[in-house]
């Protein structure tokens, strides 16, 4: 009994031949708690996750296929951490729906996997509202097609909310003369800047300004490498968390 | 009844000929909520301070008669917000026995007002567990005379106490060829680096590590201005925490 | 004879009562070897100055009088330094023709007297050759009324010129999806961002980037006081530059 | 003859096993002015070298073998770029004497071919004789045994030389209370940080500051890939560079 907690988890990664998903292959493997029992790729049968045992999974998949694995997987209670992208209103309801009907399961559906990210953008959140000014950097390699960042809109949009609640206004700007784009784009009021620059891959800055003190809060991602700690603690936490979590926030323990 | 909440709050300062109390007497002047009624320095006598009829005090004096004044504003049942360094274990203690005697009255005792520098603080402690590595660099004008800073060494200890607490090991460090002094100098096992530089006023960066991602947590003060928005949330919430409080942050909503 | 370096410059202000022109006749008179011969200010003549005996003058007062200043001081022998604007390319054609006929006398205008930004802008233009990517991010306080700078226009033109020059393409951005204004503005082909926040006072970054590495040319304004070096350093120069000489950059030493 | 301009350059490259020269294999490879015609590895003989008909060769081999390389490549007319470290005094001595019986052939050693990284030194010394502070920061991955690194050792001796040619005093330094390495160690009178955190690569600034104003250079490495654009430029220039170069910089155009 006493090495109960010694024994692994298992698991399996689904979408193992993608880029994120081979990080993830690695990652389990490398885990000392972990033990990989099944990387799955396109073509692969979901009944081969039901055989591998897998007591939980890692979808890094596609938005076509990311739904039909993630219900095979709560049907058959497995724990589910979900990176894949394509979650609208929708489906996150139905899943919700189903998982009340399997309630010792528990799925993880995250944006964004990178602590040192999911961090900032709480972390800017909970500051905004002791500050005047705030706005958002966001900075990219240039082969980046949209702009703002994903990441940065919902930034904005935490910061707006919480602004809102505590009825701080918007940040001041005298600005009467612009040349077209200077100033940004409005995202819920917050002015969001976008830098596109060969050499980088994936950087942000929220600046929070009061008189005479500023706040910076910047993350930087270097390498896909830095979504491997949070799918690792996304594992780790979801047993603990029946039902739907969307955010890896809800697995961080934040409060101060 | 209904403009109740409109009536000003009657606030007094101490030490208002120094350069933080000067700051105070026009911040307080401004605030829309509170009307100045005593604005006090060296060779005012106390009874000028309760025949004021202030009901807040703010003392930012000098360590030899900080102890002598807020034992006083106690004894009168006036809140009390103190910036003034120099209380030890022993003051604090005896404070803390006198406001058991007046229990419906709070003082806050702050060594930063700076609203920025406490939150980055508070983040940098919480967030430290996530990240394998972390450091400190403290950046300030070249006429400081201690290195590093007392905010350093706070932030150093409040970091190295929450990875403590949830068992990390120390930043890793594979230095075996080091030229004295580079590697900066060590708080509970936190490095720290001081710069030293014309131009500046107070800055610090804590820096936090994990694979392929960094997080940095930067505050600047270039200004003295940047203490005066602390203290008056220090004398808005003051009547509401009563008994003995250290710590800006513990009136701040940080619950993430 | 061998004493003679050690005369002091015999220095006037123009516009002493202005806030720039306050710091100037502080900064002449702790100057060493400088010796401030008059102050003058609205209202005062310039019979003043020339009774005076300056050698050297520092016009700091407003556009519609800059010009008649500079030209009655050119007429007198006295070698000028201005950092007044409003000198558009007829103003400083005319005083070309006055200084022609004046050849011992030298003038300097200076748009920006901050040595650490004229040094920057020099620095990033010389740079942008080297890599392809190339952006600006300039962030002031939100009382400004123009975005962007004046010096971020500059800086930007200089780095256009010089990448044109070496047959340098565009900077590379695979956006197709914008919110309006997130990529910024452009300025000669070259994005700038601009952020207005409480709490800063004129800040500039340069960020040029290449494959797999960035260079970062920031420039701080943290103060008034940061003009005065280069004032007096063109107070320095001045004599020794005949003509108009037009940018503090004509008197550094550059040559790499 | 028209179209001589577009005949390749051809290239060898020594150590193409190793992870600099894999990087320089591809570099050379993609480049539209060359042609790779050996990739020579540990074990291969340099008549390989002499067989392929090579007017260039990079060498990133190893300390142990770079000298017989380089000149074995210079007696026979190849020019030749070096990145390999390990050339004191004494060789590069003898290497001069070989050069000047070979008197049309061209050798580059660079200890750093990161373009950004060579420019920042160039720039800080040059910005450093006009402020009064100077102090560096170098940041890498915590494998690194060294500190500081050897980039940062000689961008601040490059530093005291220029501000010493200036009769530029030391930057001003009031610490008379110092926990042991907090002001980081000195180099040649120049203050210099080491930071190591997981997740970096190599990163460098340089922090300049003078009354009011900051001026701060910095680079980032994020790839091995940074150091190609600097071999490829050392091998467009050596030929019009006979003799010995050490250092990238001797081939940019940094005139100001």
């Amino acid at each position: 009994m006493t090495e109960q907690h010694s024994v692994p988890k298992l698991v399996a990664v689904l979408g193992a031949n993608g880029r994120m998903g081979a990080e993830a292959v690695k990652a389990v493997d490398a885990a000392p708690d972990m033990k990989l029992v099944a990387a799955l790729g396109r073509g692969d049968s979901l009944e081969q996750l039901a055989a591998s045992g897998a007591q939980y999974v890692v979808d890094l998949t596609v938005p076509e296929s990311t739904e039909a694995n993630v219900r095979f997987a709560v049907e058959h209670a497995i724990h589910t951490v979900v990176g894949t992208t394509g979650w609208d209103e929708g489906r996150l309801s139905d899943l919700e729906s189903l998982l009340a009907a399997h309630p010792g399961t528990g799925v993880l559906i995250a944006p964004n996997f990178a602590l040192g990210s999911v961090l900032a953008s709480a972390f800017a959140a909970k500051a905004s509202k002791y500050f005047e000014s705030v706005e958002i950097i966001e900075l990219h390699h240039p082969d980046k097609v949209d702009a703002p960042s994903g990441t940065a809109v919902r930034t904005a949009q935490l910061i707006a909310a919480e602004r809102a609640a505590a009825q701080v206004p918007q940040s001041p700007d005298a600005t009467t003369s612009e040349r077209a784009g200077a100033r940004g784009c409005e995202v819920d009021g917050v002015r969001v800047h976008s830098v596109r620059l060969r050499g980088l891959v994936a950087h942000q800055e929220v600046l929070l300004g009061g008189p005479g003190e500023q706040l910076t809060l910047r993350h930087d991602s270097f390498d896909r490498a830095s979504f491997m700690p949070g799918v690792l603690l996304g594992v780790r936490n979801v047993a603990a968390h029946p039902g739907l979590t969307v955010g890896l926030d809800g697995y961080l323990d934040l409060g101060l």
